[in-house]
């Protein structure tokens, strides 16, 4: 099934045609201009009633452009500028599957040439000037926060067809979408799509967590055909090239496959440094054990060889290594509870420590940091994560895997970890990583996708809403205004999924007109609690009038008593 | 499409066929004997891997029972023992539509014959024993928070077919289920359709809020078939009797109708007697007026007659009709805020602090109270409601409808909702009325009943854990050691929604063999985190001996360093 694109609005005085876009009606592609030349994209929803349009932030990046050639290279005149040095002809790898339309030429700093590193320096680049826009916020508020290491930009240098974004929590909370292809099932084209579909719901990043073949040429897929940061777990790769055998990994494979993916153009990388030997052993009475895949990668590596996590050894190198193309750290927790009964537990809270130390060594290379986080935590448990979190890792952003406030819904897990997840945004986490139905059973589909980004796009916004983000709220309130008024339509547009909301009215009152109805199938039209408001508003009117003679009079207040 | 029966296990030591038992496979319906001769209905589900048997809380009622007969009144000898009297011949309504083999006698009380003034009382009653067993606490606890006003056990001595549960919150937290036709759509039988499988799936009452033909009838039926407390809106069977007409209500019309329902049985009341006069002028400034149905009726009837609401003024005799039959209050929030922007406004809560004065009348007549809550509120002001239900009104329990934490996602407010109905469960809330995907759009089908009831399952199963229910974990941590252990099939059976959980892993995985394989479609055969584990644990026992060894030699701590 091919995804119907956002129609781009070239002339703003001619709005689309309400019903001919799905999936987002009434909506089209706008820009705001920036200072050198940026536009930057935002979703314009047109409504009626008087209504002004209202515009929202738009992750679904350019559209219409055809796979195979992949993104414009909107970056790259900002990237060239600065400090870097072309590398020689791209690799070989992959040859069969990557057509040379896709091929980008290749990049290094000389030096950290990172977001954070400019942003120390005071200089307020391009990305920074391009988020800020899309938060509705100063260009040196998001400069301040990444130079205090509150805030990142995940940006490679060699993934000049990001738009690009800031996680942090002074801005709109994110919400990640996880695909990939592992050796059970799904292929290239699949993650491509799952890529385009994710973004189109409102996925602000992507990881490709592929396990099984060509992990190389789909990624290179997923990148050149992504305006969103790509982050992804590059153990996962380095164990391919070992034949799945942990015990044989090692620094060089390791670091290859970094500078491999770094080449690529992967904005982040999960990087598991704080699973420590000493840490392992305090994972043998859990229910659960260790549930990251990256983790316990790492702790089987530990105890066959009885050696420190190479991760943390070598982390100095790896700091190299990705302030020279910008890849920012996402600190992996390898430990994190993977039920109930493990959450807060000394094994998940020594490596968050861990994630503070490196937090600070990533800091000293001018590396860009966030830090993930759980897991399966009971609600009672979750402030505890976030406080522990600000206070031993600096305050670096905070990137959670729901969390999960309950083991017992499998099935139903983007909801309980929905939960967790809105709750940990109003704390302060900067970045929810996604859920969908298919965890612990299955890999996610098309649909599950959906679900999965639809379910964080409201938690991420009820976390808007709670930590008080200006313009959070007045979505809400354009909806409520158009639910009360009757006008459907606009209530539809305004909706995360007006597909799914005119198709719920249907079934009920099918009818054209009733889309025009005073009335919706829950009163029918003979009682409607919404219409007698306008008596309310009347008597009031009234009443107010009735007061001000009243007081006028000098009379004093009367208080009805029954 | 019909429902497959729970099947009753009648010797506990021949476990039921595990896969001939859908929706819920490997589990059986058992009886925990009580004193009098009470037999309480759980159900165990039965695992493998040596793991005994989990019994859950189980709201299905008897199965297999022809619709027609109704279920069997198993208080009945209870209820007739006390201060009873028998009425008239059953009345003619709906006599085309009801078959007489529905048809039950009616009774009254001599005075208040109400669980709250037995538990006064110091009486502990069967009904109290019956909610005891299945909380899994002593009946002492049940009958003291009885006593206090801080539970009710909702239970009219003309629904003997009930099987008595307790709401206040030092117990399982408990979910609602609306069903009722409507003016535009629905039929008698689908509603007792829908009430079979809302408490299939774990519904603790069932509000039947029917607005068009034939709500007597409708409501005979379904109250004759539920061993859920049912609770209605009785205003609006009142308002069909004025053909629609708001102003036309009287007094007369609504206390006919008060007898009328709690004569068929109705087990607890929505009465919106908060809605002052003066109130009614406080919501015309917000963006969504009055939304709550009842709370309009009742706003229109107040500003035609420019008179106090004869909810409010005729209290006390509403309090005595209750008393004599003991149906239970729900005090409405006629003014609940209906989108983000009106919540914690000074009309909702001057109808709040109205609901403590009116609980306390409704005390003094010894008839049990809850209070209902909002509605539309952002994280952040949740806590608040809260924190003013239990000072203004007493602890009586509260009982909310969400809250809706975003207004942005119709067609997904199961979630919107589910996300503030845990959070309000944690800080104290008794019951949660759920919300279905079709909430604003439409009325909800069986597959919405569904996502309904199991989002609110979530929602109260994860505020059990927050809050620290005895025995709320146990269920967890048994999902989690299946999944562990990958131990499949107890981990689909042990989910809220084993159907689900096992399709979605037929999905990726449907050949038979890979539900005891000791991998998962995440990972696949070649890696597998949870297989490492075992290592771990190997490694961890070494250790101990190591470290024992050592302490047994007199050495000193060994911290590693990198």
């Amino acid at each position: 099934m091919a995804i119907r694109p956002l129609p781009t609005r070239t002339n703003p005085d001619s709005p689309s045609d309400s019903r001919s876009s799905e999936p987002f009606p009434s909506s089209s592609k706008v820009y705001v201009d920036g200072s050198r030349g940026l536009r930057v994209p935002m979703r314009e929803i047109a409504l009626s009633g008087g209504e002004p349009p209202l515009r929202v932030y738009d992750t679904s990046g350019p559209q219409g452009v055809d796979v195979r050639e992949g993104l414009p290279p909107g970056r790259r005149d900002w990237i060239v500028a600065r400090e870097v040095e072309a590398l020689g002809p791209t690799p070989v790898e992959g040859r069969d599957l990557i057509p040379s339309t896709l091929r980008r030429p290749r990049l290094r700093g000389r030096g950290a040439v990172t977001q954070l590193r400019y942003a120390r320096q005071g200089e307020i680049t391009p990305e920074m000037e391009f988020a800020a826009i899309r938060e509705g916020m100063p260009a040196e508020t998001v400069r301040s926060e990444v130079a205090r290491g509150r805030a990142i930009i995940p940006a490679n240098i060699n993934h000049p067809e990001l738009e690009p974004m800031v996680i942090g929590r002074a801005f709109h909370v994110k919400i990640n979408a996880n695909i990939g292809n592992s050796a059970v099932t799904s292929s290239i084209d699949e993650e491509v799509e799952k890529l385009r579909w994710a973004t189109l719901w409102g996925a602000d990043t992507v990881m490709d967590l592929s396990t099984g073949k060509h992990i190389h040429e789909t990624r290179e897929w997923i990148v050149r055909n992504s305006a969103v940061p790509i982050g992804t777990v590059p153990i996962y790769q380095a164990l391919e090239k070992t034949g799945g055998v942990a015990e044989e990994l090692t620094w060089e494979i390791y670091r290859d496959t970094l500078i491999e993916q770094a080449e690529q153009g992967v904005d982040y990388f999960t990087v598991h440094a704080g699973v420590l030997l000493r840490y392992v052993p305090l994972t043998a009475h859990r229910v659960t054990g260790i549930v990251s895949r990256g983790g316990s990668i790492l702790a089987k590596w530990c105890l066959s060889h009885h050696q420190e996590n190479f991760l943390y050894t070598r982390f100095r190198e790896i700091c190299e290594i990705m302030a020279a193309y910008d890849v920012s750290f996402s600190l992996g927790d390898g430990l994190r509870p993977g039920s109930i009964a493990d959450a807060n537990d000394e094994a998940q809270f020594a490596e968050l420590r861990t994630q503070g130390e490196l937090t600070k060594i990533a800091w000293e290379h001018g590396v860009q940091v966030m830090n993930e986080g759980p897991g399966h935590v009971p609600m009672h448990l979750i402030k505890e994560n976030m406080e522990k979190q600000l206070e031993w890792c600096g305050e670096a952003p905070f990137y959670t895997l729901g969390p999960l406030t309950t083991d017992i819904a499998p099935g139903y897990d983007h909801i309980t970890s929905a939960i967790g997840a809105a709750m940990i945004g109003w704390y302060g986490t900067a970045m929810l990583c996604y859920v969908t139905p298919k965890e612990h059973l299955g890999l996610p589909n098309r649909d599950d996708v959906k679900a999965g980004v639809i379910a964080y796009k409201i938690a991420a916004h009820a976390a808007d809403l709670a930590k008080g983000h200006p313009s959070a709220q007045a979505r809400d309130d354009a909806l409520s205004r158009a639910r009360f008024d009757f006008r459907w339509e606009d209530q539809f547009n305004l909706a995360l999924d007006p597909v799914t909301a005119r198709a719920f009215h249907d079934e009920t009152l099918p009818a054209h007109g009733a889309k025009a109805a005073h009335f919706c199938s829950m009163c029918g039209p003979k009682f409607c609690s919404m219409q007698i408001t306008q008596d309310v508003r009347a008597y009031a009117k009234e009443m107010e009038g009735k007061s001000a003679e009243f007081r006028e009079r000098g009379g004093e207040i009367y208080v009805q008593r029954e």
